[in-house]
């Protein structure tokens, strides 16, 4: 039986869309992405983690009036292994499993086109993602490589926040090798990230829907290394990422599914 | 508190390292490399799995003398997402917390490079990990990214079963990008394949001693194309990964983690 072939399903996810949101997971790579958003919300660290024991894990909670949020971070370190496609799909297949969240929504840093509009410090809405370094040269392997999945549609959040919305390519790694520009330019892509299309997919196989708050720390058609310019935009650009991430749990809060 | 820090899990470790081995989860990312070890066993399909609902992953489960053996794939279809680390990195997450097993084994095939010895249907067992395509050039993260992980140390098995044994490198791509070979040949690879370091990530991260069987379909610095000579060569292949499957698992009844 195939996951789109359960009539109980599928009345459950349109009964859910009814009722107003009351659990939001943010899935979130870096602790350093994380902790604005953290800070604002007053999020408390949980201990006795419902994700699992012995992991590098951390999970905040907290209620923003009736609202439960969540942050989940792969860890606190490098060692860890906070960023990519692996931490960031165990973590959210464990969060939806053990929380149940309405919506998830992956927040994090990204690279960003210029020529397709993006500036230092925006924070674009996701229309749709794609894996950027799967390249699997057989039918139908190919299209599971490059993994095109859209976000949740939130037509209404995005007029009212006034976003930019753009494709997301995702990869893991930092740089862009030649073979990947050209197929992040064959998507037609304007962000790049390491997590976005990992979470979609586990999202997909696990039913909930997700969208995704991207904050540009460096342009990668600009005239910067793409370490030096990420490392020294982080701390504003997730200042902004968490005003806007803020004004999208004040938009969430009270609304269904459907209304956003 | 950090993964190495709790006195009660190295006691209990070092107490299952003592008592005979009960349970192998074999970690497979193919239907195809997976039936030939199922039949063999007389394995069956898990109705009703412990891994979660509504989920493509396929679970066989049976007993060879009183070893409980499953086998885990990610699905049956190349639509399901059956192949690379996330897929790979989920189900051996969702094995090892319903399952428990006492020692996990990646079995599946890979590429190599005749230049170290490699030959079609050998069957390697993997010295270590890493990854060839998660370039994070930020100090820590670069380390993260490359991911060297030793697997679980078997030294009478590789002596009794006579294999070759090699580093395996994993990447998310069939097809190797001038940049994934250069970092291939710095790490000292022999072999190549699309999941086996995030399975020792996973492994890690939950403390299960984790194997590698690979078995060559194609020759990375032969003269075919790789998607070519790995569809050719996949049927033979997966039989002779059969074989030595067969003589692991018995090797292993009967043993504790430390006879290996």
């Amino acid at each position: 039986m195939g996951p789109h072939g359960d009539g109980d399903i599928e009345k459950v996810e349109s009964e859910s869309r009814r009722r107003p949101i009351s659990t939001v997971v943010f899935v979130i790579a870096m602790q350093a992405e994380a902790q604005p958003l953290v800070n604002k919300f007053g999020l408390s660290e949980t201990s006795d983690s419902p994700l699992g024991k012995g992991l590098p894990w951390v999970l905040y909670h907290g209620l923003h009036k009736d609202l439960r949020i969540y942050v989940v971070c792969p860890g606190k370190d490098a060692a860890s292994g906070i960023v990519g496609t692996v931490p960031a799909s165990l973590i959210t297949f464990a969060s939806i499993q053990a929380l149940q969240p309405d919506i998830l929504i992956n927040a994090g840093t990204c690279g960003a086109f210029k020529v397709k509009g993006a500036n230092i410090g925006d924070v674009f809405l996701v229309s749709d993602v794609v894996f950027h370094d799967r390249r699997i040269p057989i039918p139908m392997f190919d299209l599971y490589g490059v993994g095109l999945r859209q976000a949740f549609s939130t037509p209404n959040l995005l007029k009212e926040l006034n976003l930019k919305i753009g494709r997301l390519s995702t990869g893991d790694s930092l740089d862009m090798s030649t073979q990947d520009e050209s197929l992040i330019i064959a998507n037609d892509a304007t962000l790049k990230d390491m997590e976005g299309a990992a979470v979609a997919y586990v999202a997909e196989l696990l039913k909930v829907p997700v969208i995704f708050l991207k904050a540009v720390t460096d342009l990668i058609d600009g005239d910067k290394p793409t370490a030096e310019e990420f490392l020294q935009n982080l701390a504003v650009v997730t200042s902004a990422l968490e005003e806007t991430a803020t004004k999208v749990i004040n938009f969430i809060h009270g609304k269904t599914l459907s209304d956003l």
